[in-house]
């Protein structure tokens, strides 16, 4: 067990994950706090981009938490969505913006969550908050975590608080937003070099409702027929993922960012919960969802409630 | 359902859970929100003399929240405390202090938790960084929150966060607080009034480890011995309770808030666990704790831990 605390995102670490644990360690480590980021996964490319970009490493992999670890979650607090050994970790905090879910601690702690589009939009308050300045290189982690999480502000959790903060760090970090976002979110959105295994894997979440198990997987693209000439094999490793972990219903997205539209494949035994609460039927196993890009807030309460 | 947001505290209602209820009315309602503080149960004597003081009214009771229902949670988060129908309703906010467990929202909320010793801490935190006027009245609230979640700051729960708030609640509300406390924490010592199966019930916090159920109720009194006369008909309907809900540990706690002791009884199945996590055997179902105050942080984890 490690005397650090360690500070982590979600599994399949997006943007806003990798982020924000390394805007979260600036932060501990300018209160003289013993921190280290890490990450529950590999860095994908959109991430890379802004590292790149930056010039700095990723966080180490964290492969699991001993008992006792003391931990800080950003970005999530879903212990299936967590680190391997989290239910016995000491967790002294939580930043988030998701629903709560699947989470238990034995003591008080500190858990911030607000209804925002990204986690880095609470960390600048923080920053605020506490007088703390602001330097460019965290600045540019936050607002890449933002045009990440909000797809330049475009999806519909994108609250006037990302807005605000993302006006605020842009200036810091002397950046055209608009330029450094649409690079940053193209750059994620090359899916070639993944098999369909690690397609639907790449930013893949995990709930339960009833005991049934469901996954939302999603992928950003700019064009969606490219992604559908993958389908067939698309099906074959989804039905492979149900097999296996015995899962009722999986819903994979092919989100077009340009465009703010989704493209869903629906499989597993319970895909009347997709077509009760979108109100269509699916075709082919496919559903066009138009104006949906989110998971979390068009996708996610969708399928719990209707599961 | 009521159009309006609904703010209330766990069951069993302490000082903390009226007065911070009736807090973050006022706060909510300085922001123009449409928001009523209630109660999901009889006012105590402790907090009765509070309310007495400033010459206000309780909030109402709630019976139960309607699907759909927006609330507020202030000083609990776990369902088994809250408000029957609380699974369905809309829960917007949560402030509290305690761990969190057997919680769970459908979409992303505003919580906010922190490990300090009284919820009203947090709220005073609220008002200062909203930059909110405190007048007297929430003033006297706060602190009295404070004063009794605290035990007049020597519980060791206190932080200094509620050492800090504390002094400068009192001096907004011009009241000297121990001679203020005192009377406040006597007030509610009386039990006389009260039959065995209302003692038990109190004050009583119900969980869950493994599957299986325990309790662990609280009273305060300034003269233990004058409890333990009736010990006898206590254990009896303690007994009753573990049949009738299937309970597998209840521990009545018996504080003697002056001295800052507290004498436990065990009963149930499971008593084992708190033999193995106090480190002593019962004697005639019972052990005597000393510099034991805290629930939350020195009895509901011991139990936690071994049950």
């Amino acid at each position: 067990m490690s005397e650090k605390i360690y500070i982590f995102g979600h599994k399949n670490p997006d943007t806003d994950s990798i982020c924000s644990s390394l805007v979260m360690e600036k932060f501990d480590k300018n209160l003289g706090l013993d921190v280290e980021a890490r990450r529950l996964g590999n860095v994908n490319e959109e991430t890379q981009y802004v590292l790149d970009y930056l010039g700095i490493a990723a966080p180490e992999l964290l492969e699991k938490v001993e008992e006792g670890q003391k931990v800080v979650l950003v970005d999530h607090n879903e212990f299936n969505q967590s680190a391997e050994g989290i239910e016995e970790a000491e967790i002294q905090m939580v930043i988030d913006h998701h629903r709560i879910a699947d989470f238990k601690t034995k003591s008080p702690l500190y858990y911030r969550a607000e209804p925002v589009g990204c986690t880095s939009t609470i960390l600048y308050k923080k920053f605020k908050e506490d007088g703390m300045n602001i330097e460019r290189q965290e600045a540019v982690l936050m607002l890449s975590a933002i045009i990440s999480d909000t797809l330049l502000l475009k999806s519909p959790t994108t609250t006037e608080e990302d807005k605000k903060a993302l006006l605020e760090l842009a200036e810091i970090a002397k950046i055209d937003v608009n330029t450094y976002g649409i690079e940053m979110l193209k750059a994620g959105t090359n899916l070639d070099k993944f098999s369909e295994e690690e397609l639907i894997n790449l930013d893949a979440k995990k709930s339960e409702k009833n005991g049934k198990k469901f996954v939302i997987a999603q992928v950003n693209t700019v064009n969606i027929p490219d992604v559908l000439k993958r389908k067939e094999k698309l099906e074959q490793v989804i039905e492979q993922e149900i097999q296996k972990n015995n899962i009722s219903l999986f819903v994979f997205a092919i989100t077009d960012i340009l465009n703010s539209n989704t493209q869903i494949i629906v499989l597993g035994q319970e895909t009347v919960a997709a077509e009760k609460g979108f109100g269509k039927k699916l075709e082919d196993n496919m559903m066009f969802l138009e104006g949906v890009v989110s998971r979390k807030k068009q996708l996610l309460p969708v399928i719990d409630e209707n599961l």
